[in-house]
């Protein structure tokens, strides 16, 4: 048995109301890695560790997903990302925080993983912590679309700021959404379960866009964005704050110890708590025992999941449900 | 009732030996807080939230503890502070994360909750934010002591680096100890429980002395170093790397949920959690129904409490133990 999840970022308000333009990009970009990666895991050439980090790093470079090449762009028109990761038989993690100047932010969170300490790393020193273990540099220029671009530039002329209760990933990009929902959708994420019966998780993203400089949401926090151990891999994506203030991806991990919950339960369960916080999202969720779940409370959420052989992507509800 | 607790920090290994020659001075501090925050704590002129921005704005203010004016240096001799909050009705937070350039990192993180977004802001951007709040802005030059410098000599003609299984907060700076764990012991926190009922949790470092330009430890992040709910408040110390890998704060109240459960059994079972991480360290907790624990697995764990009118404070464990 072999399980690799993926997820893009959930967005929007409402009835979904079919693909837009962008989206055959974004299921083949996805299709793609579960092809490539589902029979590795499967046959036990991949961990899931390397499974999700490598998942991870094909969405960064996919530029309509907004992590790595192709993130949105923050209030002073730059790329901050973050990225984290963690494995479940030890619990390991690493994570990268407002890094600038890396093509991969979850393979410098892996290489954190790895090295075992520290588990974060901050900023500039996290850009020179790539740069000195030879992972790709990059700079801004490669970094930014024309498409990040002119989002900023629309969220520039509209002078808009999130408030506390505005929507944070939750843009999406070229669908028929309200100004203040067309800001930064598209963290991406994974979750594995290889033949070995190990779990590994890995969410990235550029934030929101017109962010302001310096804030860190649910992404790097390991527990809030993030969370492995022997029993679950979980990744999220939605409004970070309220993934932070409810410790959502640690909480499913908990709400699925509780006896006879399924793992389908546990994460309607911690999306309810998120709610209130101002926190649509969703997740995505693998357990040892084999059960995958990708709920969201949005309306889309970018998925793909390669279960047992078995490939199935899906956007809105109608599509693909659990 | 009403409960006011403090650490400043957990660290060292076996038998305790006694008081430093620091250590009144430490005590004293912490006294001083408790005489004067609990009576207006226990009257409800004070909220549990303002009690423990109080609290540990006096604690980042005794140069003697390792937050705020008297941080330990990281390895480019600088100062980098954490701090974090979160407030139990509502499980409103803020954080800052790696701050240089202000005098109380906890009233900046208190703002940020108060702001109601962004949750964590970093670095730079943070200080900026708390000058820009009129809160007071001071520069390195003040922010280091004397005694911060020699052990940054210390540990720099040691050329000594932390690996993954050495001790983070771990030093007990004027105790003859080895000198791998003279290295930052002292991170502050307190939690309090008002006359209202509501509940309030806070923590503030400098890190490790030598640490690496930005690591980020628990501290700043909420689920690991902080946690408040309307049942629990939690503040951590101790190995951060391994508090954020447990999701310490957080495993509390939910272990604390458990039915039967007291809130001593709860902490325990955490800190047998944090323990195989390499993560040896305390915590302070107090619930809503009026419980009230500061564990630790180290040598000692400064602990200072106001209990119903009731002032205790303690060093090693035979001194005080819950």
């Amino acid at each position: 048995m072999a399980i690799l999840a993926l997820h893009g970022g959930a967005g929007g308000d409402g009835e979904w109301r079919g693909m837009s333009d962008l989206d055959p990009d974004r299921l083949v970009c996805m299709q793609t890695i579960l092809n490539d990666l589902g029979p590795r895991l499967e046959s036990g050439d991949l961990t899931a560790l390397e499974a999700v980090t490598l998942a991870v790093e094909a969405l960064e470079d996919e530029p309509l997903y907004n992590a790595g090449r192709g993130s949105v762009l923050a209030e002073d028109e730059r790329i901050y990302m973050d990225a984290s990761i963690m494995r479940g038989e030890d619990q390991a993690a690493g994570s990268v925080v407002n890094v600038e100047r890396m093509r991969h932010p979850i393979r410098a969170a892996n290489l954190l993983l790895k090295k075992g300490w520290p588990v974060m790393l901050n900023a500039g020193a996290a850009d020179q912590f790539a740069h000195t273990n030879q992972l790709e540099h990059v700079d801004q220029t490669w970094l930014k679309t024309d498409l990040r671009t002119a989002q900023w530039n629309k969220w520039k002329s509209q002078n808009s700021r999130p408030g506390s209760t505005d929507e944070d990933d939750s843009a999406v990009l070229d669908h028929d959404l309200d100004s203040e929902e067309q800001e930064g959708m598209g963290t991406v994420g994974a979750v594995a379960l290889d033949a070995h019966g190990h779990l590994a998780a890995a969410t990235s993203t550029g934030g929101m866009t017109g962010k302001p400089v310096g804030r860190i949401g649910d992404t790097p926090i390991i527990g809030a964005g993030t969370w492995c151990d022997q029993t679950v891999a979980v990744s999220c994506t939605g409004v970070g704050e309220a993934f932070i203030r409810t410790c959502a991806a640690h909480e499913l991990a908990v709400q699925f110890r509780q006896p006879d919950t399924s793992l389908l339960e546990a994460s309607h369960r911690v999306l309810e708590m998120v709610n209130p916080m101002g926190g649509r999202g969703g997740l995505i969720a693998v357990s040892a025992d084999g059960q995958v779940v990708m709920p969201f409370q949005t309306m889309l959420m970018y998925r793909g999941l390669w279960h047992n052989g078995a490939l199935t992507t899906g956007i809105g509800e109608e599509i693909y449900s659990e």
